[in-house]
């Protein structure tokens, strides 16, 4: 039994933390802070959370979170940047869900965040937070950086292609659609219901924070520089990630099916289809699960590979839930068995 | 550990119960019954199982099902009426989750459901399987009649008051709101996302057959004939029952609070809200939870009750599973503990 | 042709308004007023307007709104208020979406409304703008209060009864149900696609401001007291009102159907639908249509009046420009000829 | 004024041409045929349509639909081989929505519709009816072949770079996503709003039947061999389709803005946003309208294209109508000039 302590957990991200942390067996949740929120009741604001999560939010004091013996951020970039460094030194593993350590280079970061890295003396000390490409250094890391939500489904869809040198590495587009949640719990024009119900778009298109994230992951696969179209879209629905890609194949009669099903053999959270079946967000609804479909498009040379995850789970919280779990030596999926809600 | 069987797994509150049943500590899935689809794979059909439900549908056969320790029935009506009787000679428990041994008047149910009753000899020995009205007599059940959804709902919302002699039993009002997966999993235009998205409208209004099922409820605890309106309503959410209900009542100063906060103490899945607040129907998405609220309108001697469900857990599968795990014995809760999917 | 300006036009009434008033053809519209976006292009904020209106916004000047024929306010309380009057003064007419001249008591209003009424020497000059009450009283108004969206829905489901004597005036639910862009287009939490997706709930049960505004139409029809409960509700779907409205006749032999037709015969925007159908929101969307059901419920002697209405049209600002028609003598339908959008 | 016959007009397509026509000044609507629903009225099928159209369904018979001065088939393919030449023999013009003379070869058509094609001899009359490319040909069509939705979504996006030779024909991927109402109005499970809601996927990977309709303009236009790759996906909306164009540029430094803005200059239905928009399917909602961004993607060479429309207007009925209005030398906007309704 571990006791954990949550910074930031009045957005999306949060609040499926606290959904997953409340049953895992091994976990007492010790503190859940909120600045703005100090004593007020975590089922006041979250009314899902009555009966289950008794906690009052407190104000983030690295004193208090200090006896935790690991601290998760949902929070907005830069929180984590300021209080990862003092938690780490008084021995407390730190899990952080912003994009604070996922860039290893701190120019990049700042470059795309728009201010200066806050903490680039523990980049060294990040350990990128994917299981399916990190399980060993995850095992050992003091500092987790849990990928966002659009970099792991599209990862997850590339990684045996590329590892298999098996499609032109300079050739890579990422149509990626994802709900709403992935917006955060901002109040905002943009994400009301009349504006995103009833309607489709894409966004980004001049650049997404996410783009030198795949980037960074694929290169480090592919071992080399990769092009990449990264296009995101918003889907009016509330959880899941789509990414639809569209990739080269370097021969052509490779069978994709068997490299992915082989890649993917061991792997507890990610399920390759059959041929012929697409997946949907709906099928991992509520769970950490990646479903991936291979697809050879009709009269074409290209390949295509579709990959879907619950972008809370998998895509954030889940994952994060799946890291701690290397991290402490616990059983990998504890905590994250539950079976997708349907319909 | 016990063996059960399911009748009739291709619907809504059938791929519930296998997502529910699949993770119960105590509960082996022995047969999945679908003579339209025997022979297929169960995940095949929802993929949302996949790697969850190993099994493939077969064909209903009382020799096999007879194996089982409890049969669940999600079937149209007339089906359990073919097969209870059979299987309880045999000793099975039955578990039946349509409406085919609500209705304790052989003849009244022929009436709302247009054919005679298939098995009126049965009906003595049928329980009605709301815990919170009948949790002993469920203990000893052999044969349990689930409760329909809107009945769930609204007599939750109803029992504390009319026990209580506190209001006027010829002057209720359900006004009554459901998601769709409430209409099941049939092909039928007026089902389609094109005709019910963006959409709200009433239905039934010249006689639901939950009507006699809720009358039954309340007259039995009231003690003497009720005066009801139930007006059914299609909301465009997939999941979940609202229940505003209008009552009179005979002491205006009495403290109705207090009142539901005493009779549901000890209900592992009834929610109190404190006074103001509002329950949501997505506060208690994917799980087993019932959350009210007694409310005062502005201007008026008039008392509300709100009263919230998921159609498919409380409102079928879930309490469906609680009334098993009262008749084997099991922790009431068991298989039952997870936190609502919020957002 | 007459000339408009528009005070107010950021949010969802507002928009409405430049989308009908943009195709009607006695309408030229010469300013469309935001204090925080004066400068920018109408469509820039709305791109459904590229093409349709080539206006920016200016800031809201007494002296350029001097000059239009009519003004229309399109904002929050308050607002008109201040601005009426000098309009007035220089012989504009003035037409109000906002609540500030609906409630003839100033006392009233400034109870519900939390602040002190601003203009009261206005209200008797104002006309209440539900043309199926007033008709003729609107063709002479200079100030036109247009109704709420809740009360025309409401209203419109019980004129011919309480006209009529047809039912008790002391006993009236009227459960309402209303599309999320009713709450207009504040950025705020509780309007997020994410936490009103999939979701269903009761709010203001401790008194909506549209109560006192339903009672007192209500009151003048009936020439007496009423007793009312009003209970409204958040749909997830954009568009659309449906009010569930419970009475009890003082004959319950009457027949209501032939009322309500004879009632609504000659209204070109009130459909009176045939004995057992429901409407559906979605069979008035983007339109000024007002469908009404009688019904008389299963086993009771209440009767209820179903009562569907687009929010931003019927319930706001088609119901504006239909009471502009009458106000310029105008055919009353003009520009308000659109088939509803289905599916 | 001319009389029109519809065949098939108990779908999507044909209750919004219902809609566009009820209230096009030059056109009587004189049949509208069903054999299955024939003698119940239109307006009992679809509610929205009472009061806008009062005619009841009748059989579909050559003699009756040959007094018509044009006759529109919203029906499934096959239908209109059968009925197409009867009614040209006698005069009457055909605007045909579904695919029977949109693909120019009758054994591409049959092998991607699984049929033999019914009439091969009328395809030489045929003329695809796509305004921006057809347009002088359209004027004098007999016989109209009314695009699909996706490739005019599809076809309006790359216009205007295959035929200024800008962009390598071969390398051509088109991420496209429709709202639901695109699969029609049949009973299916799939199309359910809990299978549909909240959800999202990719479809038809094998093969769209929209592919070579497509490749066919595509080709017309570059005159030669394209290469091309079209998924489609499903989104959980009713209106709508959002095409996501991803080409290679020969030239990366073409004024690529330019040359869209000047291609569509005089076109009524095309707009081409300004630099850093984002269309959105819900500003074209209900309209004619195809709005188009152009987007240089970050970090690469590559070339983007966004194209929204409103998959049953332009998509389906209203370009049907655009078409019908340049085959009778009425305005070519007449009937279609609504303003987009939003939200």
């Amino acid at each position: 039994m571990i006791s954990v302590g949550i910074v930031g957990a009045t957005g999306y991200t949060g609040v499926e933390l606290l959904r997953l942390l409340a049953s895992h067996p091994q976990v007492q949740i010790a503190a859940v802070t909120s600045r703005g929120d100090a004593g007020t009741p975590v089922a006041g604001m979250f009314p899902s959370l009555r009966g289950m999560v008794e906690l009052d939010f407190v104000a983030p004091e690295v004193e208090q979170l200090a006896g935790c013996d690991a601290v998760f951020f949902a929070t907005p970039h830069g929180v984590a940047h300021a209080l990862a460094g003092p938690l780490l030194e008084r021995g407390v593993r730190v899990i952080d869900l912003s994009a604070d350590f996922r860039i290893r280079d701190a120019e990049v970061w700042a470059h795309w965040y728009g201010q200066a890295h806050g903490a680039p003396q523990w980049l060294d000390e990040a350990v990128y937070g994917l299981p399916e490409l990190n399980r060993e250094r995850i095992r050992g890391a003091r500092l987790l950086a849990v990928p966002g939500c659009y970099p792991t489904a599209v990862s997850l869809g590339l990684l045996p292609l590329l590892q298999a040198r098996a499609i032109d590495p300079a050739d890579i587009i990422a149509d990626a659609k994802s709900g709403v949640s992935g917006a955060g719990r901002k109040a905002q024009v943009g994400g009301l219901f009349a504006e995103v119900g009833e309607n489709f778009r894409a966004y980004g298109s001049a650049g997404h924070r996410h783009l030198p994230e795949i980037r960074q992951t694929l290169e480090t696969v592919a071992g080399g520089a990769v092009g990449l179209v990264f296009q995101p879209h918003l889907v009016p629905m509330i959880r899941g990630i789509h990414a639809t890609l569209y990739a080269r194949p370097l021969d052509v009669d490779m069978d994709f099916q068997a490299l992915f099903e082989a890649f993917y053999r061991e792997e507890p959270f990610v399920d390759v289809l059959p041929p012929g079946a697409h997946p949907e967000t709906a099928s991992v609804r509520g769970t950490n699960l990646c479903r991936i479909a291979v697809v050879r498009p009709a009269e074409s040379e290209r390949l295509m590979v579709l990959s879907v995850i619950d972008n809370l789970v998998k895509g954030a919280s889940g994952q994060a839930v799946q890291g701690m779990n290397l991290m402490f030596g616990f059983p990998e999926g504890q905590g994250l068995e539950a079976v997708p809600v349907f319909p």
